[in-house]
């Protein structure tokens, strides 16, 4: 299995906390670059569009994940960004249809919805995912117009 | 089980245009007053931006219903539009979550990756969800900041 992309931009709300802390480990084994955007603990409350703006206004030509406690919030304020396509994904199968089909820069997970191995999982395949350009190029032009 | 929103409008591109259909039955035998706006074969090729935006375009007070084969793009085309906070789900939980925590006034689907009963189920959990307002609404407010 191997990777273009290494650097991956990460971020996450308190519910996606111990999620993102786990992933960024994991990753790191796997020989990815994970820069962890915050937040910085579980047991602080604080807002999910604070942290899909860190990282959408930093991510170029990174990978990007992002986490909250369903996927949903931090998705919807993410796609808010015209160069960002994030994709909620609960399988890995979703995850590989986000990049062949979608082209998608951002993967977001629900950490209250998917264990963590799981979610693990569903990294990998985006990561190791292709986007197949034809036809879907066109679709993916055609959601900025 | 009473539902506020009688009226949703409903769009899908030819991967849903089956489930749509499904739906639009299912949910009128329950009271609701579906909006069919395309399209209109599960044969012809069409592209998904497009039915997002035919949608997003009309939709005010009500709840939209949008599908295409994976429920990804779909979901990054209809976020672009400021006033839609489009929610992927793939079962009631997260659409429970959807309306709730996020106040999502559009659901996306996914044909390929959920069963039409399934979808149905997701459908009238997102339509009876009821949002709660207090912090989840200060986090709503921040998503277009």
């Amino acid at each position: 299995m191997s990777y273009q992309v290494k650097k991956i931009l990460i971020s996450s709300d308190h519910a996606g906390f111990s999620l993102k802390t786990f992933l960024i480990k994991e990753l790191t084994k796997s020989g990815f670059e994970p820069v962890d955007l915050g937040c910085d603990s579980a047991e602080k409350s604080v807002d999910y569009p604070d942290y899909a703006k860190a990282l959408c206004t930093k991510l170029k030509d990174e990978f990007g994940i992002l986490i909250c406690g369903s996927g949903i919030g931090i998705s919807i304020a993410a796609n808010r960004f015209p160069h960002i396509r994030a994709a909620l994904c609960y399988n890995s199968k979703s995850a590989k249809l986000a990049r062949a089909h979608n082209d998608a820069n951002v993967l977001c997970l629900g950490a209250r919805v998917v264990a963590s191995k799981q979610a693990l999982m569903i990294a990998k395949a985006f990561l190791q995912g292709k986007f197949e350009g034809g036809r879907h190029a066109t679709r993916v032009c055609k959601i900025n117009s």
